[in-house]
């Protein structure tokens, strides 16, 4: 049979700031899945859209698209809400491990189907994996089992959902294509949507360590998602959030685990705090009930509680010690002040060179390599005292994490200027 | 050995509006033909330098790395200037076949080095091939002795010069990444100058058969072209000439032969000998001779003796007859008028589609397929005369090359304004 439309037509069209047609992006992503349109011409298309953009009916089209290439989950016969969350990705971003328990102890479905890290933001399941036996992967019917009975789940999605997507985000990799909005927002917005949820509340991040250094484009980001997400049915709200300081005090994997019991526990830092709470609020309001106690859900331990089913419904054992790193190194103050920088983008590059993250996909992390904050933004520091301890396996790995640091904080007299945490909801 | 570079840092510079430098440029080209630098990524860089444009100096570096790629060949050996001339391709431009001899016979060798054609633009090999025995293929030693012994040659350009412009071009076909004027003038000139020619006349075409339809962008390209040449060394000057309606009577192969002969004998179209003229005395102008009296070599045979050494050294026979087609149509004036439009580019597709043209690299052409006009722009026709024949040997061929022409010609009262052939002259 002979195929509909001609790639070189459409990369031209795109190319001449011309709009596609539904039918022609339909083809485009069926026909690069299939492998009729290779690589090299789905690059040149990819980077014409980067440069010239595409209209919001042709990101929808190709939403679609992506989702029509492969499974759709459905959870409508658990008989309860479903609701899940996504952030852009950031530096110490833990926030997902407290979130899931907290809001699935309200009787929520929260299918988090989530992903590695690759460079310098983290994984949630490179995090969880610092947990003895747990285990990320989970059939589709282990999965629906433990929604309805346990409420939560945080797993690796299947390789069946929005295929398509998973060739093209590939090939924007190493094109240098991923920064392009319309293509981040159908890629994310593909898997939720097939993935089945009936709500989504996106964290979507701006600042030094976020993917969208500026506001403006997080923002057009996340508007664009949101009308994704209400174009396809699913209830859906973003929250700008602040990255330009790492979140909490731990970055690595098993001191975020560390970290997100303490928050469970009631305790934790006050910024982990109050976006797990503010994210929770959302998810909880777009899931119908928009009067939960969310904060007496932590005191009380019906989080904790949720989190420990949560763990071992996936084989891990929540009581288990976590690991810690071999070898150790404490920066101290070399002045007395108030901690007025700790840029997140160099935090996130000092870990990822420790061993927390992966340079390649197939690569291992190092559990528990990783850095710990001792004084947060606008603390009062002596001469002397620690500001943050780098650990790893391997002290070699100590030079190049230190390298990444070397203009990354500041001391100073007074207290920085401090904009808010969660800066606007969206949708 | 690690890489200089990372290619994704390549296409981002690009992609940003930033410049590559010499070294990155050269390494660029370098690791695509080693095959380290994947075609897609190549493919993404291409579209953002189509979109974002590349400096003179980048332009200057590409065309260089692109010579570096294979081998450069020299003809100071042959104690003779050395001149080629290089059109950027029309509907019926068989302008090369008269002018190679008629240069040639005031004892300047013309290396002239050419492809085949690919859509509705004809291939100067393509056309020769229609006389019985000649040979498009001459090893260096067979070239390098036919200029010292004949003085022009017409053949395909061997596979060692600029390799890295052979991929590049053939990646470029099938990601619509063609029409950059950076990534043209490189193509064009990495060859010419690899070539060695110690001078250069480019046609460039502007116009609705040309490649570029606007004056403006082959003017562009045109002194691109000029001044790449200029810093090989090489003697380059470019002519604008006219494309909107096609060269001559014939298009097609075996026809455009025996218009070219017509014109070595004296006569031929009037537009055919004024560009042949023009083309001849601007490059025998850059070979030294400023005087030569090219008119009187074609009165006195001297350039049709030169032709028919030329045919012969390749194994041809000058006096076998051409191929005729099996099959012909006439379309007739449906009115008394004048000629006030021919569509160069409808012409040039209406050839294609009945096979004097192909549509893929491996295809081969009817030599004997094509059209010729009985009346030229600015010419009275009364009603039922003959406006031009459509030939082929596969009739099934007439119904989509008429489709081509349904719009593509007009009659008159008035006679239309028509702006001069040679439009300029650059360098």
């Amino acid at each position: 049979m002979p195929e509909r439309f001609d790639a070189v037509d459409l990369i031209r069209e795109k190319r001449d700031h011309g709009e596609l047609s539904t039918e022609q992006i339909e083809w485009l992503v069926d026909a690069y899945t299939r492998g009729y349109v290779a690589d090299e011409q789905m690059a040149a298309w990819a980077m014409a859209v980067l440069l010239n953009g595409m209209a919001r009916r042709e990101i929808r089209d190709l939403t679609f698209a992506m989702i029509a290439s492969g499974e759709r989950m459905s959870f409508t016969g658990l008989g309860k809400p479903t609701v899940d969350k996504h952030s852009t990705g950031g530096v110490g971003d833990k926030i997902t491990l407290p979130l899931v328990p907290l809001v699935a102890s309200f009787g929520v479905a929260v299918p988090q189907l989530s992903g590695r890290g690759l460079g310098h933001t983290g994984g949630t399941l490179d995090k969880l994996e610092s947990i003895s036996g747990w285990r990320a992967s989970l059939s589709n019917d282990e999965l629906f089992a433990q929604l309805r009975d346990v409420g939560g789940a945080i797993c690796a999605a299947g390789a069946g959902l929005a295929p398509a997507d998973k060739k093209l985000y590939a090939l924007r990799d190493i094109t240098g294509t991923v920064e392009a909005i319309p293509l981040i927002a159908s890629s994310i917005m593909s898997k939720k949507i097939a993935e089945g949820t009936g709500a989504l509340v996106l964290d979507v991040k701006f600042g030094s360590g976020a993917f969208m250094r500026d506001v403006e484009k997080a923002r057009e980001l996340a508007r664009t998602m949101v009308e994704l997400g209400s174009d396809a049915g699913v209830a859906t709200s973003a929250l700008l959030t602040d990255m330009n300081a790492p979140l909490g005090r731990a970055i690595g994997n098993a001191n975020e685990v560390r970290e997100s019991v303490e928050v469970l526990a009631g305790g934790g830092p006050a910024d982990v705090v109050e976006l797990t709470l503010a994210l929770a609020r959302e998810m909880l309001r777009l899931a119908g009930k928009p009067d939960a106690d969310v904060e007496e859900a932590l005191r009380s331990g019906r989080a904790m509680d949720s989190w420990r089913s949560l763990i071992q419904a996936q084989g891990g054992d929540p009581d288990a010690p976590l690991p810690h790193a071999r070898e150790t190194h404490t920066v101290t103050a070399p002045r007395s002040g108030v901690v007025a920088r700790l840029d997140a983008l160099a935090f996130g590059v000092a870990a990822w060179r420790l061993g927390a993250g992966r340079a390649r996909q197939q690569d291992p992390v190092l559990h528990a390599a990783g850095i710990d904050l001792h004084a947060k933004l606008g603390d009062r520091v002596e001469k002397g005292d620690p500001l943050f301890t780098l650990s790893t396996d391997d002290p070699m790995r100590f030079e190049r994490a230190l390298e990444a640091l070397e203009r990354a904080w500041e001391i100073a007299d007074a207290a920085p200027q401090r904009g808010a945490l969660v800066l606007e909801r969206i949708g």
